[in-house]
């Protein structure tokens, strides 16, 4: 299975009053951080093709936080595919900061999934090629 | 000019490391009361009728803070059409505490739009009935 | 144990370009709907007391989607507290659509901390009368 | 006066359901491009020093929209310093896409400020080394 690193820096508006990032941050950090992961593997979180747009919604998210992140903190975040079934992916995105200490571990499954009209998606089975880059075998 | 009162109490979360609300979640609160604003009104900021999809992107927003606001604090929020133009609309947006004090004074200015194809949009005159609603001589 | 019913209209800025809420302004919600719920008790996310600052930063978060939630819906949100530990609170979160729709189901995990010190937490027992009050044996 | 140029990628969770990044998220690009050019100095936008907590809190943001960012862009933000008073520094925010077109242009007016007790601050003239290497001449 494929995985990457990419680094964010803590901006001030992350954080909230108890000073340091909300907990609630992390979850846009993690699709931050999935965002390059794709790019990487020239895929991406939604595109229009012949049959028309596709997206990757999320079914589940969940983040077990250790020790809090803390304004111009530069975290380091590793994206793991951590499992493809037929349909989903689950991606684990494990946080550390500068001093390497483990922060976070977070988790976000996606469905593949195809827009079959106004408003509606239906998931689908995930293509090969993308299995294949996901999977690290392309 | 029509004119609309509002309240929000403040979420830990719109908070940042300064103990106060975050200077960008003001233009989130403007918006939030301009929804309720235009509901009042039986109007909205996007829509679909016989022609297709319409809506009033933001082409201007600026906010004056005089005090902070503080988690737990119930924000009075007065919305006030300030001007309309022709295919524009500035709304005016006057923030207060519990005990009175001026926190901030927001401004937003939108035009209607209307989609003319895959990501585009085009400006058009206000609709009559939209503008009667909005000039309180509806 | 103590269940709480609140309900949030869907901001336009709560969303994403798929036209759903985006993923991470569920956790925003369960917050809110967190601080409701401890208010009706008389309580709150963080306080002063003789002792000093005490607060409930969070160890886990989690939620499941199951149907999406877009601009103006009014989400109906029942907190329930699903265990209280020695020093820890879970939460379950059960949002719902005007339709009676189950669209997402979320946990939030909350640790009872002191601060002992510039940016220094220690957890400690939840005392007597808050989990009286959480239990709903108050 | 000193400027700087830093680059920013549109993430999915800046998007609204209109297909664009959401008005308000061009403020949180601000404050990050702000931090960029402050550390680019050696300078902060919050510290401690010998006399306590210091920050930089905003009195005024303002922003103009003339096109749409949107997902996957990769906007690059100058941030110039427009004016510095006594105690106030005015920036500008000059953001484009990668086809070199003008997206937005924002201010945001921050103050020099000292935490003088709990919850309270007090504007204060710019110390004299901030001042020059804000203005360029240090």
């Amino acid at each position: 299975m494929k995985s990457f690193t990419t680094t964010r820096r803590v901006d001030f508006g992350d954080t909230d009053m108890a000073g340091i990032v909300h907990f609630a941050n992390f979850f846009r950090f993690m699709e931050s951080a999935e965002t390059e992961f794709l790019m990487s593997l020239d895929l991406s979180v939604t595109g229009r093709d012949a049959e028309g747009r596709w997206g990757l919604p999320r079914v589940a998210a969940s983040c077990d936080y250790y020790k809090p992140a803390r304004f111009m903190d530069v975290l380091t975040i590793t994206v793991t595919v951590e499992r493809i079934g037929t349909k989903s992916i689950t991606y684990r995105f494990d946080f550390s900061n500068q001093q390497g200490e483990i922060l976070a571990v977070g988790r976000i499954t996606a469905v593949y999934c195809r827009t079959t009209g106004f408003d509606r998606m239906e998931s689908e089975e995930i293509p090969a090629e993308v299995r294949a880059k996901l999977e690290g075998s392309a």
